[in-house]
């Protein structure tokens, strides 16, 4: 086994008999069991020994950690357990405002527990609903908005479903009540009505008037599937240019370890390129969708689908031929049951090759001899449904050292009933349907990068392009043509934004390697997605929960257990315990054990267009080497050829096909 | 024969001899024939009987323009011609300080010239070359920087040849000296020396220190290549998705029309997606590369690969399996030589379908059932080889009527000798290797948008999200969430630029069609790319040259013949005479026929892995329809199966295998 290696369903089980063991007679209800992030300083002789040929050392200790809650008491707590010792390492009771994460199993039985509810039975048949038409629940986080409150509380808003379809699309249309659980007690706290005009007000449940869904189920469309679609099938006759060895993946002089936890689901570990290191560990660290709906109880849509989740416990599972083509290698995970059992959830992630066009590519016009190599990729991915959205997350390697880290926003907008009668438009709101309407959002990603650029202590730095200063460059500049980089480096833990009018760009170096040929620094170039900021008040509870919306870029100085933007526990937080804590130390990061992690993200005026189910939208954050090799690394890759990519010339008579990619 | 179809090698032979004929006696070199852009007014009625399915009218007159010199005055000709009828429309002198664009005999011929100057020669042989060196040139657009300048000049950059094949990297061993040619007179006007320190000085020419050059070429690395890559072939048993019929392309609810010109290269026209009008025009209109170096000669470098040389004239003749995967149709094209004759340009534009993962999916997590949907996209595509660089351009069309405008910048560094001893680092440039240095520079754009949303006119909007503002919103804002979009609306001509910190979104919409679900006009959105202006001062020529660089957005009324960003005549320009002149007058451009042209930027600061051959930089504009359709328009796109993607599972022991998406 290794350090890096997900939790495996021996160690579940026996974590959960150590915790049993140390809380005698107390009925527990566990909410995660999951690996604890090794000490690094402990992985590091491990992982260069391995990644220089050594005998290896002996690996760190194996810990675990759980959040359960004790179901007399109803109070949560936190343990860490040492797996090779058998030891509890920690166990506390933590302060009543903490809510956990919820989980699976809380929120299949919290379901159960609203639509059984004798107030919610008589709300629903308010509706006056015809035979066949049923009404169904999505529990919804409740955010928060008022400091003094304790309890556990599920929001949970009701749909109709139209048709006993299993994709029958219940998001178009949505009930005007919604009812509000304590999920400790199970009591029903309250109704919400949730108001449906231009402003505040709310009235009674009313007897439903049929509508009809807008739906995506092929089943349930009303015309045909198009028919002009033809195959296209990826075929690696030789199997696919990767290699593995349970986690570990070897690809194109990459080679990194896969890992997966209930929390940020897909983590890259230990990447290093052509033997020398690069990143020690990438991961998402946090995403909050915000929404723009001014009116209660909207104001308190604000998912942290990393920390009040999970995409390791959302990760879709996976199948052949549906969700990539070619080659693939899946990935198995578990998560854990309410009772501290393993369950077991296949092809979470996978792992395959794709080609993306030309990766570089150079005609002699004198003689038209050209070279053409093909950007063959390596994609490392997990899907996530967090209710009626879907993300899809992809690491994406390529043969010049570069790696793209990909979103894609995809699944079914959060909607809202409207009054539909007048034309309803509201300024916040796109109407998707008869009766429906999808709230303006925002949805903001933290990605937390822990380099290792040929080295474990390194230098984040920040090059703006301006005009050439004659004095300052000791140069004169004639004709005002002239045009030069300055470098910023980040001296002290904090932050920086990306600033487009100086084609800013973040860089993360080892002051302690020079480049042959460039003479400076090797270097990661980090091409930061430029984008909006959460658009709530400063005041509002969504700002201040999320302060890791405030700026593009945060450095901190590496801290073991500091992995979360918005800190550990997101679910009814009232404010931020996460990187703008960490970074506000003001740590010195010059040529340090440094973080960098990047804010970025995607305002989201729906279109009619997005429902009832959204063509992707997708953002990318790249990394690319610069001057961290001597010329460009992917030059030892071979020619395309027509030899080997048996491409098919479309002509009634085809032309003469030569294997060569001569003029 | 269509009105958008591109020349035809009879209409250059008919136009050519026209042209003798109403210049009897005289002796001319033709730089240009190629079509004219039909009359707007002219082409509609025609585009929408075919659209609608009504008998055709009358097609506009078919013209063709030509640029030529008089061999006996030198003067610059442009001619008008209708070949309908067989007459000269227009035939005029342009004012002695406009240059025409080079064109390919004139290129190849004044290489000639330049290395069998008798001064040329005596320089080269200053560098005393071993056995087996020899010297080539790069003859380079002169730039401007003097008003009084009448003559048509060509800089030659000279490089070393260190073998003797025929993908030598030349570009790794500049010479630093750069004769001056009277294109006309084909006189030798000066041997500019180039600067190689950290100043403006120069020296005379030094015999060379022979150092390896960094090469690219497979057959001259030092190292192996790797042989760990697998094929990946991409097959379409029942062929290709799309349909043609001449320069006609039908898929996927697309249909569109390819054109081809010297001076665009690829055009595309008409398109419509289910029927219904979208684009009249797409290209791009222009791009401008200025260097950062401040010193002699180099502050004139800046191309305009479009107006100065032509990007139908560089394109690549590609090459099966080279240059895309699957199954391939390629379009020729034509141009003249000197004397007026077609040219056949094999192969000059790509059509083929890719696979880009999932375009939408959801999975219903109380039973697992998934609807998901490949994102099959049709690619049009052109490369161009401008001496050093590789522009790779494409349009991606997909199945939710979403298009992409994707550039792909690749290719080799225009680089410059540089003093190697003392490890010289010039602010505003990278050494790549021994004794070379690669300058910084910007690539800046231009795209033509003629849109056709639903309509011929259409109005141009922006809208930004801003918090909600209680007074003007008229409801109260209690928790401080609320956000809303702010639109503005172009009322007249002019510019306007991206704010990413308002989330700004272009529109274009038709105020005569209102959506039904989101009741508003029917538009499409464009995600500019958010990038840097130019670096030069705006006394520069490069700035005044270029003025289309200074606004991201400028939106005029539709006049025939203003298509190109930068003006007409642009090699040797002293002032843009392009769009900003236009969007000057004002035009009323509410709901009338307007064009929006984006501007956008590669601030590109060379990286050593740039050299000596650039992994791809890429940079992407998408227009996608918001409010055109009342729902997602893929939604009859077949789901993701096994049975048709054959996709394999890596495994030793393979898992069972299902055909569909289910859990």
């Amino acid at each position: 086994m290794h350090p890096f290696d997900p939790i495996r369903p021996d160690e579940i089980t026996l974590a959960t008999s150590i915790l049993k063991a140390s809380l005698p007679g107390i009925s527990l209800r566990f909410k995660v069991i999951d690996i604890q992030e090794p000490i690094k300083q402990h992985v590091i002789p491990y992982i260069e020994a391995e990644r220089t040929g050594q005998p290896l050392p002996k690996p760190p200790a194996r810990l675990v950690y759980s959040y359960l809650h004790r179901l007399d008491t109803h109070a949560f707590l936190k343990a860490v357990i040492n797996l090779d010792t058998k030891g509890v390492v920690s166990l506390k009771e933590l302060p009543k405002h903490i809510q956990g994460p919820v989980d699976v199993d809380e929120m299949i039985g919290l379901e159960t527990v609203c639509l059984k509810h004798p107030k919610v039975i008589a709300e629903i048949e308010k509706l006056q609903l015809p035979d066949g038409v049923t009404v169904c629940t999505d529990p919804w986080i409740y955010g928060t908005d008022d400091e003094a409150e304790h309890r556990r509380l599920v929001q949970f808003y009701m749909f109709i479903v139209p048709v006993a379809h299993p994709q029958s699309n219940h998001y178009s249309l949505p009930c005007a009540f919604s009812p509000v659980l304590d999920a400790n007690s199970k009591e029903l706290v309250r109704i919400d009505y949730l108001p449906t005009g231009r402003g505040h007000d709310v009235s009674e449940t009313q007897p439903w008037k049929p509508v009809k869904a807008v739906e995506y189920a092929h089943e349930l469309l009303e015309t045909p599937l198009r028919t002009d679609l033809k195959p296209l099938i990826v075929q690696q006759p030789e199997g696919p240019s990767f290699s593995l060895d349970g986690h570990l993946v070897k690809w194109q002089k990459w080679r990194f370890r896969v890992g997966f936890n209930y929390r940020e689901g897909l983590v890259l570990y230990n990447l290093t390129f052509d033997g020398r290191n690069v990143f020690y560990r990438l991961a998402l660290s946090e995403m909050t969708v915000p929404y723009g709906d001014p009116r209660r109880p909207y104001h308190r849509k604000q998912a942290f689908d990393v920390g009040d989740v999970g995409l390791g416990i959302t990760c879709n599972q996976l199948s052949l031929g549906c969700d990539c083509l070619g080659h693939i290698k899946y990935f198995d995970g578990f998560r854990i049951d309410s009772a501290g059992r393993p369950v077991h959830l296949q092809n979470v992630i996978c792992l395959h090759e794709q080609d993306a066009g030309i990766l570089h590519k150079h005609t002699n016009y004198r003689n038209g001899e050209a070279t053409v190599v093909r950007n063959r990729q390596l994609v490392v991915q997990m899907i996530c449904t967090v209710s009626n959205y879907e993300y899809i997350f992809a690491w994406v390697l390529d043969q010049a050292g570069g790696i793209e880290f990909e979103v894609r926003a995809t699944g079914i907008l959060s909607t809202i009933p409207i009054d539909d009668g007048e034309g309803l438009n509201l300024p916040w709101s796109t109407p998707v349907g008869p009766g429906v309407s999808a709230p303006y959002h925002q949805h903001i990603f933290n990605l937390r990068v822990d380099p290792a650029i040929d080295g474990f202590n390194n230098t984040v730095t920040y090059e703006d392009s301006v005009p050439l200063d004659p004095e300052q460059d000791g140069i004169e500049d004639p004709f005002g043509v002239g045009y030069v980089a300055r470098t910023t480096v980040l001296e002290a833990a904090g932050f920086a934004d990306t600033n487009v009018e100086l084609g800013r760009v973040f860089k993360i170096r080892n002051d302690g390697v020079v480049n042959a040929i460039s003479r400076k620094p090797v270097a990661y170039k980090v091409q930061t997605v430029a984008s909006q900021r959460m658009l709530m008040s400063a005041r509002s509870f969504n700002a201040r929960r999320a302060r890791f919306h405030e700026h593009a870029v945060w450095v901190t100085r590496y801290r073991d257990g500091e992995l979360f933007a918005a800190g550990e526990f997101t679910n009814q937080s009232r404010v931020s315990t996460g990187v703008d804590v960490w970074a506000a130390r003001g740590d010195d990061v010059r040529n340090q054990d440094v973080v960098f992690w990047h804010t970025f993200a995607l305002t989201h005026n729906p279109r009619p267009e997005d429902f009832p189910v959204m063509p992707v939208e997708r953002l990318s954050v790249h990394f690319k080497p610069v001057g961290f090799h001597e010329k460009n690394p992917a030059l030892d890759v071979p020619n395309s050829q027509q030899g080997v990519n048996k491409s098919t010339l479309v002509e009634e008579v085809a032309k003469e096909v030569k294997d060569c990619c001569k003029l």
